[in-house]
């Protein structure tokens, strides 16, 4: 294998910033229609051409009249002028005012001949063929004067500045329906891996095929940084066919990215395109998640090497990737949000690299916040949503204590901490149960580390199931669920007895599942009742130590035909349109953390585990027992 | 005029949020690609169809083996296995991994059958036939079992989560590629009023005709909101017309936005349609600025009818319109962003309704923020730009003493404080001057304006010119500008004399700027010479008293044919094609805030000034003069 893979000469993330700060990736500008510019960055000056208003104008209701006709005038002594005639609003006055007349006058009209200003209409009687006017006015009350909005030939908007509404709203002002802004940088994208797949096509999952989740990933946040991304068709690892992508890309992009594969030979090809048609400048930055990124030119265009993981292409890309793209696009950086909370508990690290360490945020029952990191390996793809933002960790430190203040970079702006964080079993009723809790996070991580992770007081809630031993928190409610085996039609499992005793293959859960406890019990009272070890019923099961860590997984297996019963609720059997031979019944508790009873989405979970008719109703007929 | 239109019985802000929040504008759901989804809310929740990974991963590159046989295998014992093959990612395994056995495996393939954990390659070397194995493993390493990120049946993301890259990303995971979201809620856009032209039509000023702003604006904001803006055609203010506009966009719209008019047939015609074909629910809120807002129903459509005025119109929009539009698509409400600073001024208010006062924020010398009240009217487009922010007055607070902190709502998060903010004449030269300096802030009130703020100590610079009374602050540097008579070509004016002798009719600037008094100066100096008094001179110039606010003003009267002479730069006279009558020449002098002097954008400045070499070929030739 290639030495070049194991990214021996590291940079330092400052080295990196700069070589990719350094990339050529200027696009220019273009000319947009204003009602397509929102958004975008002017690239050019822009001066008045025309006066606003472009006439003098009335800024009131009222009477246009000459100004030292009003002298004297007051409640007790009006003066009234004749009438002759009125203006609206977009037409040209038909009428003089001369001295001792007035004119009727609409907001936005223009002044006519002869009259300086405006008495507004609520100090003003029209009389028979005149008017009264109640108060003086000075020359230019109540009028704005042509171009006092802004002149002609001013300064209106500078170069640089991002189109919000409001310049929007200068610009039509101005009659300016199109304006020059810098063009937004174009960036290509290309997924390499023979195992990838587009999404919404079919998946070979026994030839290793996987969807290909940066291409779509990667686009949106070239989009969030203020890009064009423009996705190639997917490459494989043949240097042919790569080649020509690459080229193409590179012809018709300000920027290309690559990214999906992890294997070798896509890398390799990869080198060899850049080095025969371009620059490496860097390979490899000393940054955890992230470390494999390539830095180069091809051809006339810049070149970004993304390492193939979701979660560390979207790392390097928002450090490294995104503050280019938004300078070429004209865009400030945006007010990153952070945050500033206490370690839930103590994390350890020692590779010595920069980690931008990706945790989640829970408020505690005193309003302050807790972090907790997320880590189950970058090719994860859960990881992308279970975290709500980074904590950055200097290569030099190894221990995070509990208890330690941490600042977390959020995502984005809008990234709001979840307001119900629960970890335990998984359970079909539960996910329906969470759909009416405000974005709620859930990890289904099973009862046994619901209960650990409830105890550590990390999460608000947990759900348990299986025998109720030691539940720790304080119950908020439950229902009752039926379990037993998810059989293929025809099969000669009946009962338990005709597991142990037949040669059908099982799928079991994993041992921290409630659902794996509460089978064990039904397996130790067989055995009781035979007056053999619990081993040797187990034993006799073939299959028993085949756990999966979910729950549809085992009834999956036995509709897919890779076994001939699988540990399961009834929900589960018939969804699947399987067979169900019942075991038993167990209850799901939902557990809460005694210091976040208080808390609203707490209480609003509480509220709803209370409500039993609703809940019935709510879930579709679903039979959630009696309540505590 | 009608009654109505006073609006006597104005609703709360309170009430008004209750009845705008009441209306129906539920859009329903969409189904989207998952390309288009970004920022999207999603209408249901998504279970996961398939595990994620699909099949058992090795997560290293490296050897699949059994685990069994590397138990005691170490870097002094290493334990030597036959290499049977090898398995890349995106292949199905052709090989069976038997005791004894080991297979080469890259990140992401398949586990080959028989084998339960891979050993990296680093801790390996390959030999004649077979493979070093130098450190065992357990059952389960380096390897990510089928389902182990995301298991068939399982809960993936919850009804309401906005979609971001992250996940986006999960879901091209599971291969999905459309998803089911909140649709965007059309918004019908219509502008009323006989004087509205499209930005880009020609505009007949004498008539009264003005752009329309508030389409472009208010369709702007409703995108900003989450909403698709539908822009009908303008329309006048004829009933039968403006009654067709409505019930169509009400037919095709979820809500209908009406905005633009200031005329009262305008309004009288949406009064007859609403009470005809809908309901009247709201009619005027106690909020400064945007008292006339209708709230009702068009048919089966919400509607709300902003006021004329952008100003006006966007302050409705932001503060009672955007949430509902925001709620029905789905949206959080942002993370509003504000900025604590004090007030630089005294402000004083007593209308008794809650006030949304624009202001303007400026960063001082020790770096805290100064809010400066922006109010030329709402009738004023440039307001919308020249303020960051409001500041919510309560209706019985009457003054707002200099130094009281206040609490500024930016227009949006990315609302930037600008990095200069200047005040004084306008100048061609500094306007270019300006382009060079990153989001400034300069309004072009004239010299004495610019004078009288930098003594109260709000802006940073000031840009002064004529006679050099009096300066405040700390001189930055300057340039000489030559001005004088824009004139016809062929005019009689050749200079001064033949200016008060003769009959032209020239257009002067107003008092407050430099070059008025750089030209009273001269006239000045024409009286002594003649022995008269001043106003013997200026008495004899036809439009001595008829004055212009803007620097190119008078020169374009004479352009457009109405005025014989004008007071102008020679720039300016040139730029327009007109002959030029020099007068003289009057130094154009930037002066500091003399506690800002330290501020970076002010020291970008003084090195600008400072250089005169690169000013003078940077501002394209212009002659700089000698620095100070």
């Amino acid at each position: 294998m290639s030495d070049r893979r194991e990214f021996r000469d590291l940079a330092s993330p400052e080295e990196a910033r700069a070589v990719v700060g350094a990339l050529d990736i200027d696009p220019g500008t273009e000319t947009v229609a204003l009602a397509d510019a929102s958004g975008r960055v002017l690239a050019e000056r822009v001066d008045a051409t025309l006066d606003v208003p472009g006439f003098d104008r009335a800024s009131m209701d009222g009477y246009a009249v000459r100004a030292r006709d009003t002298f004297g005038a007051g409640e007790a002594t009006p003066e009234t002028l004749e009438l002759v005639g009125a203006v609206h609003a977009g037409e040209k006055p038909a009428v003089t005012v001369d001295p001792g007349t007035a004119a009727e006058i609409s907001t936005g009209a223009v002044m006519p001949e002869g009259a300086d200003s405006v008495v507004m209409v609520e100090r003003t009687t029209e009389t028979d063929g005149g008017v009264e006017i109640r108060t003086a006015v000075t020359p230019g009350e109540n009028v704005m004067l042509a171009g006092a909005d802004i002149a002609a030939g001013g300064r209106a908007l500078g170069p640089g500045t991002r189109l919000t509404p409001r310049e929007i709203g200068l610009l039509a002002a101005l009659g300016v329906d199109e304006v020059s802004v810098s063009a937004r940088p174009r960036v290509g994208i290309i997924s390499t891996g023979d195992e990838l797949v587009r999404p919404g096509d079919p998946l070979d999952s026994a030839a290793g095929e996987i969807y290909d989740v940066n291409s779509d990933t990667v686009a949106a946040s070239v989009e969030d940084a203020g890009g064009d991304p423009v996705l190639y068709p997917h490459a494989g690892d043949d240097f042919e066919a790569m080649e020509g992508l690459l080229r193409e890309a590179a012809d018709e992009c300000d920027l290309v990215l690559s990214s999906g594969s992890t294997s070798a030979s896509a890398v390799d090809v990869i080198y060899r395109v850049i080095e025969e048609r371009g620059d490496l400048r860097l390979h490899g930055v000393a940054v955890k998640p992230g470390k494999p990124m390539l830095v180069g030119t091809i051809g006339e265009s810049a070149y970004v090497g993304l390492p193939g993981y979701p979660v560390s292409a979207l790392t390097i890309f928002r450090t490294f990737v995104a503050p280019v793209i938004r300078e070429a696009a004209g865009l400030p950086e945006p007010r990153t949000a952070t945050v500033t909370g206490e370690m839930a508990v103590e994390e350890r690290y020692s590779e010595g690299r920069l980690r931008y360490m990706p945790v989640g945020l829970v408020t505690d029952g005193d309003g302050s916040t807790l972090v907790y990191p997320v880590d189950k390996g970058s090719g994860a793809t859960t990881s992308l949503v279970d975290a709500d933002g980074t904590v950055a960790i200097q290569p030099d430190t190894e221990v995070l204590p509990a208890g330690k203040s941490v600042e977390v970079t959020l995502f984005s702006p809008d990234a709001r901490v979840p307001t119900l964080f629960g970890v335990g079993e998984d359970d079909p009723l539960w996910s329906r149960l969470l759909d009416r809790i405000r974005t709620p996070r859930y990890l289904p991580t099973g009862t046994a580390d619901g209960r650990r992770r409830l105890r550590e007081g990390v999460p608000d809630v947990a759900v348990v199931s299986g025998p109720q031993t030691d539940d720790p928190g304080e119950l908020l409610g439950g229902w009752e669920r039926e379990w037993g085996l998810a059989v293929a039609p025809g099969s000669e499992v009946t009962d338990l007895a005709s597991l142990v005793d037949g040669d059908s293959r099982l799928v079991n859960r994993d041992s921290g599942s409630g659902l794996c406890r509460s089978f064990d019990a039904e397996l130790e009272a067989l055995a009781d009742k035979r007056g053999v070890p619990l081993a040797a019923v187990t034993d006799a099961i073939d299959g028993y130590n085949l756990t999966t860590g979910a729950t549809e997984s085992p009834a999956r297996k036995v509709a897919a035909g890779e076994a001939d019963a699988g540990l399961a609720l009834r929900d589960t059997a018939e969804k699947l349109d399987l067979g169900f031979v019942p075991l038993g019944t167990e209850r799901v508790r939902v557990l809460a953390n005694t210091d976040r009873t208080g808390k609203e989405s707490v209480e609003r979970l509480a509220a709803l585990l209370e409500d039993r008719a609703e809940l019935t109703t709510t879930l579709d007929g679903y039979d959630v027992g009696a309540g505590e």
